[in-house]
């Protein structure tokens, strides 16, 4: 062998080799990049079509009466969740230098126009896009705000409402979000909530109790000591709205995976679909059988929120289970909705669509059971009382406050001719006679 | 050139290039798993909304009466299936180890309660995760059962439909799936069936067909030699049914190609998103035309099934024709459509939505027309007789042996008075008064 | 060290060196080329669910008499879109030799049966699937339709309205688009429209217009000086229209950077998706405020067209504005609809759904607003003086051609009977008596 010609080719490829391997390992780093952003990308618009899947479930669920205003709130309340976010909320969230450390963000980012880190360089994050990661964060916000709009339907006025939902998206969510999710006092704690059940849909519903509390029931809900039932008026929307939930739901828990570069984050979000689809399924088999079993009837209101009641079970930690125990967790979230709502109608809280069992009481069992995989209880009923605790409490005080000033309420002709009429001067189905 | 110095790195050079290029092959491999997990879960999630697509295409067509019990079955059947098919069908539809070679999976697999092999090793395939595989095809087993329930609509009870249901599911539709997909006899014979012309729409289609014969017209559909119409409640919600499987179904066909990870495959992706898209154009304008034609009237509801005709008209081989090729296989769909629903009721088989039309007819129509690429009639009609016995024999015994023990319909007075009070206590538009 | 045992090796190495690169580079281009076309189709089923989102949202805002013709309209123009567009359109819009250089593609393309490039040799895009990009710039042609048909709602009739959607998609858009997108004398010219608020929307809104000025206004509509609301039959079909367009405008506009392959182009696509939510987010409250200050009430179908006139406004330049840019853009939009939705009534053009407004007036309007990024307003108002004065006036002579041949508007008592039994035989909701 002749090292004469070879020597130098040789010396090159010993010296390219550093620079190649290098460059082997950023294409990797590039390539996880764009998969993690893209995983955004597609929870995120998922998320957002959950949106619709709320405001079409509510407006399945209220008399024809009310339908225009409760669309209504459900486009507005997204679009204030929209500005709220970026203009304080994002910020709060996830504090570059907290207020308070743990505890509470800086809300003064107001006072810059491009708080969230959106600008022309994106160094904020090394494994996703900024931009993408504000599009996935803003969904969870408005979906907290989602929650509340059902529960009070049919009786609160609309800007008191809306005023609510700008605090709530504004700082109530951010600043008890930040506590896990921003790497605040509860991550510490040990606290494990994966997705959201209660950070999310728990919030939510403890802020529609604060708000059905004040508000009081509807005009005939409690009547003479009985419950006088008053059904939804297009339950094809209400299914619809449930399938589009059901739809937006992957992207919710799947994309909260948080990383999509390696074959075993993929894997582990596949397992969260799988998870997901198979709790929404058991909740909604375990409403069905309860249903015909209590009632002699199934009751298709009962399958639609067992169906939810199951994927907010699941959305605290869709990840460990088999897909057994996501059908068991998934089922106690039906029977949990079948057994809680007569339940709050004896406390004469008035939840018009079912939001609080949905939300407030599966979020809760769902939280809960993370523990059966940490074991730490402990942590789990700590976050799960402390976010109630503060949401609920300072819900409280806001809803106090809008009534005792501009009052929440409508009147009660109001009430009785629909806030559609009262309240927007238009009627969501006017051709179509009342029976 | 002094060696001397070189030598070494030289050395390390040649001992580190193996390993590079196995890290690069191994790179490569890695991207290509997440693209194809990728395709799985967007396939997956959008064969799920066809759960949708479906549950608003039949409550748009039956009437009013009847829409909250034909919602209920929806999202009970699919719920139904996804359990099902954990507990048993995956197992059977791809066997690790058959019970008869080729023809009928380990349904014993029912004894483990993590059949799938979504444990925490991820170790049955190489190119996807498991859990990806297991949702897309979950999807797949739900959409066959979605097809009955639309036939079927109107006059059927609710528990002997989700017995079938169960039937269907767990044995039925994994049997005769594995005998071509889980690598069974049909596919040594030579049966093609890309996405499922044959082993969902039409075996769906032929489990409806046993069902409305067992089960009957629904009262005044056919009386005094005539044919009665009885026009949907709701063709705007069919409509929007309509383009829900649309969309839905370029998860169906694309994500069937079951590999993105190189060019040529995603590229092959692409030309069946056309293809997909140009069939169910042509089955609509097909349709349009005809009835324009041969009515003096263009009729919408022919057009949507003309549209869901192209499109199962494809399913069975969307990547190997041109766009010229998927506009002709769609427009034939459109016509079989057209001509065949005017068929059945002359054979005075009640099919309210036209589901025989669409999966069966144009499904059959489908899978021949493959031959035009394979070249191979034989095989194709194999694989449809083969598969059309099979399952129009096993569901007319369950349909039969429901009749016999717990009944399948209900009384008279009930399916005048509508299956929403009746079954279920409850309307769908309680306000909407009837005209 | 012993060289002459690693000689081999070393040589081995330098030999194989320049191949491991090249197929590293290569690499990098099949994942890119992989992820771009996956984009496209992921854009493109997001951008043909908006074709579900006109759908609704005009059957929503007409009268129930007139629903399952827009319904028709709406999946018929959809098809035919598909057709036509491969038929001749893809082949103008992006021409390989033009007819007249810069101006006018080869519309002889019609003579191939096959003439989109989407042969078995993917040969035409080195970056990505031909495939893929038909798909996604087919949705685009189908959408610029479907913004003409809200506008001439309740008194056109189907066949002649159809003709026109076969001249527009297979001439008129894609004329106008090759100008910009197919590489024309308008690009050439620095014109700049990032995903078509002019060529898509305003050019969809000047084909309405000139349609709307000839059709004539329906009947009733101004009357004795005074303008007649006449309001929509069903605003939760429209709400759910407005959010299904706002969901398929993340990939009409995130898609239109036609890339994914690297981290610059997903952060920009994240910052699109950003951006695009905020401008719709912001039209929404725009309109809300301002119909609340204006009217005393808050107007829903104001909100839903401002929400849809902001995504219109932000869809020329949805990369370079920060989120508080597009929130001024949108915001802009939202105002422009309540302003001159008064404002077309004065002139008694009857614009039905508020098309004109939404993407006329807000396309017109986002256009300009990129000159606040380039600085180049004269190519700007060239750009959209050019396309409205073609699209307008080609369409004034198609309508006005039909007009004079088959006639364009139903009789004066089909008209009041709705088109739905007089073009039809039937009704989209047979069952529920008119108020």
């Amino acid at each position: 062998m002749n090292t004469k010609y070879l020597l130098p080719a040789m010396a090159a490829a010993a010296i390219a080799l550093p620079s190649m391997a290098a460059a082997q390992d950023e294409a990797a780093l590039h390539t996880s990049y764009i998969f993690t952003t893209l995983l955004f990308l597609i929870g995120g618009f998922l998320v957002f079509w959950m949106a619709a899947g709320f405001a079409m479930l509510e407006a399945g669920l209220v008399r024809s009466k009310n339908v225009a205003m409760q669309l209504t709130k459900n486009i507005a309340l997204f679009s204030i969740a929209a500005i709220m976010y970026w203009l304080v909320g994002f910020g709060i969230m996830y504090p570059a230098d907290w207020l308070i450390e743990g505890w509470l963000g800086p809300f003064f980012a107001i006072t810059s126009l491009e708080p969230v880190g959106l600008a022309d360089t994106e160094t904020a994050l090394d494994y996703a896009s900024v931009g993408s990661d504000f599009f996935f964060q803003l969904m969870f916000c408005a979906t907290t705000a989602s929650i509340v709009s059902g529960t009070l339907a049919e009786r609160i006025k609309l800007w008191p409402f809306l005023i609510f939902v700008v605090v709530l998206t504004g700082l109530i969510y951010p600043i008890e979000a930040s506590w896990q999710w921003g790497g605040g006092w509860l991550s510490e704690a040990g606290f494990s909530d994966f997705a959201g059940s209660t950070l999310v849909h728990a919030a939510g519903g403890f802020a529609a109790l604060a708000g059905a509390i004040i508000l009081g029931p509807r005009l005939g809900k409690y009547k003479d000591g009985r419950v006088n039932p008053i059904p939804g008026s297009n339950l094809a929307l209400a299914t619809l709205g449930t399938f589009i939930l059901w739809l937006g739901w992957f992207g919710f828990n799947g994309a909260s995976q948080l990383a999509m570069g390696t074959i075993g984050d993929v894997a582990d979000i596949s397992r969260i679909f799988a998870n997901t689809n198979m709790a929404a399924a058991a909740g909604a088999v375990a409403a069905l059988i309860l249903t015909q079993v209590m009632y002699g009837k199934v009751d298709l209101t009962m399958v639609l929120n067992g169906a939810l009641a199951g994927l907010v079970s699941i959305t605290a930690e869709p990840l460990a289970p088999s897909l057994f125990g996501s059908l068991l967790t998934g089922a106690v979230g039906g029977l949990i909705v079948v057994f809680t709502v007569p339940l709050l109608d004896k406390l004469k809280i008035d939840d018009v669509v079912g939001a609080i069992p949905v939300h407030l009481f599966a979020g809760i069992w769902g939280t809960l059971a993370v523990a059966f995989y940490t074991g730490n209880w402990g942590a789990q009923i700590l976050g799960i009382a402390a976010i109630g605790i503060f949401v609920f409490v300072v819900s409280l005080i806001v809803w106090l406050a809008l009534k005792g000033t501009v009052g929440i309420r409508v009147g009660e002709e109001e009430e009785i001719n629909g806030l559609d009429v009262a309240e927007l001067g238009m009627e969501a189905y006017p051709e179509f006679s009342k029976g």
